[in-house]
C-alpha cells in the first residue's frame, strides 16, 4: 500500500469544510501561514484554504517535497513569483466554481448603477420623495475585459438581458460564440470611447495590472460606468477615484481593491456615485462545500495518478483552455 | 374639411412633449385639475398628460361631448369610476411603453436585495469591510402576479436570467409561453409559500386591491421577498410593513405606495431591508417622447375612423388582450 500524500493546509481562521474526509485521504497538517516553514517540509501538497493568506513565497525555501499547490479561489496572483513558476510544482484553482455568482454580481452592479438606486437609497434615508430619469440597459453596450470562464458566463448573462457585448483580451479575434468580438488590451484606449460599461474581469498578471490606466479612463463616455470583480491592480485606483471624483466618469462598482481590506483612509468610501463591496461577488461563503469538493475530485485524480484539473499556466498565470 | 376635435390636455405643471404638432391636428385647450371643469364643455378628448393628476371624476359632470380619454399611463385604476364605465366614452392607455424598463426594474431589485448591496451601501458609509454570504437568482423560483404586458415582459426578462417563473392572474391555467403555469389570484395563499420573490405587476381593480393580504404574507417563506411595481394597494402595506419589521419577510423594494408621495411619517423609509424608489420603475421621465407618440399616432387614427390602439376594457380595469 502506498503511502498517504502530506497535505499542508493553510487555514488562517477559516474552519475547513470536508477535513474530516481529508483526514481519512492524506495526513493532514493545519497551519497557519505563520506556521507554513514548519508544515511544509515533507509536504506532497499545498492547500490554500485560507486563499487571500500571503506567505506562501517567504515559506518557499521549506517547501522540499512540494508537487501540487491548490488554490481553492478563481485568481492565483499572490503564486505568480518566479520560484513557484520555476520549479516543477503544479499549481491549480478553483476555475468554474464562482462563475455563475460573479456574473450575477456584475448584472446587478450595472442596474444597481443604471437605476441609481445608490441615489434611491440616499432619498430613502431622508424620507425625501422625488423622481429622477434612469436608463436602460436594453440595447446598452458593454465591454468584458477578460475571456477566462468568469467573462464568458458574464458575457452570456449581459446578452441575455439584451445588452449588446464585446471581450477584450490578450489578442484581437473576431467571431467569438461569448463576444463576437475580441479586441486587444493594447487596443484599449482607442476602443474605450464606445461602451456604456466596461467589466473588470481579468486575471492580474503582468501583462494586465493597470490595465484600466489614466488614459483609459480619460478616453471613456463621461457618462460610461466601471464594474470591477477581477483584482484591484487591473486599475489605476488612483487615476479611477480622480475620474470618479470629478465626475470625468459617471460611476463604478468595486468589488477589489489594489490593498484589501480597503483602508479606512480610502477616498473611495466616500463617493456617492460608487458601489463598494468587499470581495464577495464569487460568493465564496456559500461556495465552501462545492470548493471543498473539487479538491477532493483533484485529489483522488492525484492519488490514482490522472491528471489534475484546472493546472494554472504559470507562465500566463490563469488556466489556458 | 371636418372641423378640428377639441383635446383637453390636463398638464399640470409638466411641459407637453409635442404640443406645437397637437396644435396642428386639434383645438387643444391645457389644463390644471382645477380648471378641468371650464375646460370639458365641448371637448372631444381628454388627453391626461399629468397623469399622476386626480380630478377627472369631480369634473365628469362637465364633459358633455367627451368621446375619449387617454392616459398615458399603464394603470388606469383611478378612472375605473362608474360615471365613465356606464358611458360611451373609450378609455386608453400606455400600454407597452413601460414593459421593458419595469421589468429591468424588477431585475435590479432582485439582485440588490439577493446580493445585499444595501448592506453593503451602510457598511460603505461605515468604512467597515466585512465578508457577507448573497444569494443566487439561478434555480431560484419567482411568482409574477400580473399576466399583462409588464407581467410578460418581466417574466421573458427573469427567465431569460435563470429563474424559474410561474404567473398569477384571475383564472389558472396551464402551457402560457411565457409563465407556464399561472395560478388563481384567489389560491394566492396555498401556493405563496413556493416562491423566493413575489412580484406585483398587476393592475389595480376591485378584484386585486388587497392582493398580498396579512394571510398570504403568513404563507409566505421567511427568507421569501416582495417587489411591487403595480400600485401600492396591490398589497396590504399595514400588513407588509409588520412582515418586514418583525423579520416575518426577508426584504421588500417597493415603487408603489398607497398613498404617493409616501408620507414623510410612514414606517416603510426607516426598514434597512426595504428600498423605496419613488414611482419610477417605468422611467417615465425618460419616455415622454414616446409617450407623445403613441398619442399623436392614436389621434390620427381616431381623425381616420379607425379603431384606436391600447382600448382599456373599463370592466376589467385593463387592456384586455
Amino acid at each position: 500500500m502506498q503511502p498517504q500524500p502530506v497535505i499542508a493546509v493553510l487555514a488562517g481562521n477559516r474552519p475547513i469544510v470536508g477535513l474530516a474526509e481529508l483526514e481519512r485521504e492524506a495526513e493532514v497538517r493545519v497551519t497557519d501561514a505563520a506556521g507554513l516553514p514548519a508544515a511544509l517540509p515533507g509536504a506532497d501538497i499545498l492547500y490554500l484554504w485560507d486563499f487571500f493568506a500571503d506567505g506562501v513565497r517567504q515559506a518557499w525555501p521549506a517547501a522540499d517535497s512540494l508537487r501540487w499547490i491548490h488554490v481553492p479561489a478563481a485568481g492565483v496572483d499572490k503564486l505568480l513569483f518566479p520560484e513557484l513558476a520555476a520549479s516543477d510544482v503544479v499549481l491549480t484553482n478553483a476555475r468554474g466554481i464562482f462563475d455563475r455568482p460573479m456574473a450575477e454580481h456584475v448584472l446587478g452592479a450595472l442596474l444597481h448603477l443604471a437605476k441609481d438606486f445608490g441615489r434611491a437609497a440616499a432619498q430613502q434615508r431622508a424620507r425625501q420623495w422625488s423622481h429622477y430619469g434612469t436608463a436602460d440597459l436594453a440595447g446598452a453596450s458593454v465591454l468584458v475585459a477578460g475571456t477566462g470562464s468568469i467573462g464568458r458566463t458574464t458575457a452570456q448573462l449581459l446578452t441575455a438581458v439584451g445588452l449588446h457585448v464585446e471581450g477584450m483580451g490578450r489578442t484581437a479575434r473576431s467571431g467569438d460564440p461569448d463576444f463576437g468580438t475580441i479586441h486587444a488590451s493594447a487596443d484599449f484606449a482607442v476602443v474605450a470611447g464606445q461602451y456604456d460599461y466596461i467589466v473588470l474581469a481579468a486575471p492580474l498578471t503582468p501583462q494586465t495590472r493597470g490595465l484600466l490606466s489614466r488614459d483609459v479612463l480619460a478616453a471613456m463616455k463621461p457618462t460610461a460606468v466601471v464594474v470591477n470583480v477581477g483584482r484591484g491592480a487591473l486599475a489605476d485606483e488612483s487615476a479611477l477615484e480622480d475620474a470618479l471624483r470629478t465626475g470625468r466618469l459617471a460611476g463604478a462598482a468595486l468589488d477589489v481593491f489594489e490593498a484589501e481590506p480597503l483602508p479606512v483612509s480610502s477616498g473611495l468610501w466616500e463617493l456617492e456615485n460608487v458601489l463598494v463591496t468587499p470581495h464577495l461577488s464569487g460568493d465564496a461563503q456559500n461556495r465552501l462545500p462545492a470548493l471543498a469538493r473539487q479538491f477532493a475530485d483533484n485529489l483522488a485524480a492525484y492519488k490514482a495518478g490522472r491528471p489534475l484539473a484546472n493546472v494554472v499556466d504559470k507562465r500566463l498565470g490563469f488556466v489556458s483552455a
